[in-house]
């Protein structure tokens, strides 16, 4: 398991704009310019904006090593983990384990993005949703099976939206929850990774310990409702030509995490809209190797493009998670590979 | 119920290719340039060329009478007016019951064309299933309930396609039916044409008594192993601007049945890649009165695109449904809005 055993040292601008959304976060420092919105609420601490002194460092390895023994399966000690800020990256986390990107909403849209899902599930496949104003349930009970999870803190890292603009990133929701909220956990392409490393084709973003790149496309995300006019988002991995058959068999049964790719080959670069493979939306740009090309997923960051697209017609602030800083489920991919194909068996 | 007591008039070309690809159909007449393959196995009568001539005609009204008197239901009697070759269009047929598209393959198929309808759910809705070989049965039971169902009869009219190319229609299917097809029953738009038309928002076809008009798009089809490279089909209502959100509203719990459009206005032809309105690429073209605006939704004709892009990598013939000829379903309208709605509530 990688876990960033320091604090991020991500920093975020803060606009006039934030200051007025969002009520005061306890990881904030006042007025700052630039402030990492970040608390460790094992230990109290206010993240520094700067790599914590080592006596903090010591002190996380031991909060790491407690939680370790205190944790019943891989997937609760990386949600622990990710509580506790000592995640970033979770490419590779709890092998097995389904991975959820998140979207919270106020409830009045919440009927409506649901549509969206059912309407868009190889971009958006739904693995659960909490009631009204609970952070703390999952429905189906099989994708959270600890009683406490909490989805404000239980990912490494949150974006937040107001009236479809991006406004900052924090590491916990705590205190700008509302009881009216609810969270729709949708499925994420790091699920299948661990099958295609079995398989022998690892992908290059494990390999070099960075963010999988992600980009916009023209793909259209079907209306739902206030949703309309959103695309998609993609994530990319660079694979041989005559490896992409194995790629496309090995994700196809992993239908309620994006499963098989959506295209593939530079010529898709074009057709999908993408305009530069090498300067990606989201995530870090990929190394290609000799005769790779470009194979694309679908991407869990796309609800986020249809809160961008709803724009003034949602009312309130609207969470989502930070590219790449995933919640690990207590789904297995052996449940979800059977749930995925529907009824056909 | 709209029936039509006479034969079609239809005829289709037949080529080489079909002569070569299918077997001797019952229907057929030989070696002739044009053929009408349809037979009524009610009375076991060939259809004739042209309209039949009056003692037919007063048969056909004793067969349609027997039906009516014998018939459990509405959605039964549409199937059995269906299977005597009774019924063309069958928009606004058994008001309240869902109509399905139809496609049937081989069985080797069978789980990445599944999968195609799982991963795109607003073109390919999935109503209902055949287990391999058997025409008789449906799952889940709840979408035909009665036992003298023939999926191979009971639509008005088949399409034959083999290698991805269309090769002729024909009334029946029970001569070329093979042991190992299976067929996958596809949620039809006309199933939300009665809510429509009880909003006071009938659709243009039903008023004008023609074949909603439907058109290529340029919205991918997300592929699924063969099935790469298709795009969607739409149908295309015409409204006025101020009734599109009430449309929008009326469709949008049909989600088994297509749901809420997918464009509309005329800024919508270019973005979904549509050649021309009025002429369209399935069907029949639409008045616009003053002021309407065209509204489109997905259809179910789409799978057809997705066998037609397949093309050599599927084995057999391929049989689907005339486009505007569905099969009339047990399920009703109350059934579908709560089963497409998913687990929400």
């Amino acid at each position: 398991m990688r876990v960033d055993k320091r604090w991020s040292t991500r920093l975020h601008a803060r606009s006039p704009a934030i200051e007025h959304a969002l009520s005061p976060s306890r990881g904030s420092s006042g007025g700052d310019a630039t402030v990492l919105w970040a608390i460790c609420f094992f230990c109290g601490e206010n993240s520094p904006p700067t790599f914590p002194p080592p006596d903090v460092e010591k002190g996380h390895d031991q909060i790491s090593r407690l939680i370790t023994s205190q944790s019943s399966s891989p997937a609760h000690e990386a949600r622990l983990q990710s509580r506790h800020n000592l995640v970033t990256n979770t490419s590779g986390l709890a092998p097995g384990y389904l991975q959820a990107n998140l979207l919270i909403l106020p409830s009045q849209h919440a009927r409506q993005f649901h549509d969206l899902c059912l309407r868009n599930p190889v971009s958006c496949p739904l693995l659960g949703i909490t009631s009204p104003g609970d952070p703390h349930t999952v429905r189906p009970a099989a994708c959270i099976q600890h009683p406490d999870f909490d989805l404000r803190t239980d990912f490494p890292m949150y974006r937040v939206y107001q009236h479809g603009k991006y406004l900052g990133s924090r590491r916990d929701l705590r205190d700008v929850w509302a009881d009216d909220y609810v969270g729709f956990l949708i499925g994420c392409s790091f699920s299948f990774e661990d099958a295609l490393t079995g398989a022998g084709l690892q992908p290059r973003h494990q390999k070099t310990n960075t963010i999988v790149a992600m980009y916009r496309t023209n793909i259209p995300l079907l209306p739902a409702g206030i949703f309309t006019n959103a695309t998609c988002i993609v994530s990319m991995r660079p694979y041989r030509p005559e490896d992409i058959e194995r790629v496309r068999d090995v994700t196809r049964p992993y239908l309620a995490t994006h499963g098989e790719p959506v295209g593939w080959g530079w010529e898709a670069v074009e057709r999908l809209g993408i305009r530069d493979v090498h300067h990606p939306d989201f995530g870090q740009p990929q190394v290609f190797e000799e005769g790779e090309v470009p194979v694309f997923w679908a991407c869990g960051v796309t609800p986020q493009m249809a809160v961008e697209a709803a724009g003034d017609k949602m009312e309130g602030l609207v969470f989502a998670h930070e590219p790449g800083h995933m919640l690990v489920t207590d789904w297995k991919a052996g449940d979800l590979e059977q749930l995925g194909k529907g009824s056909f068996d």
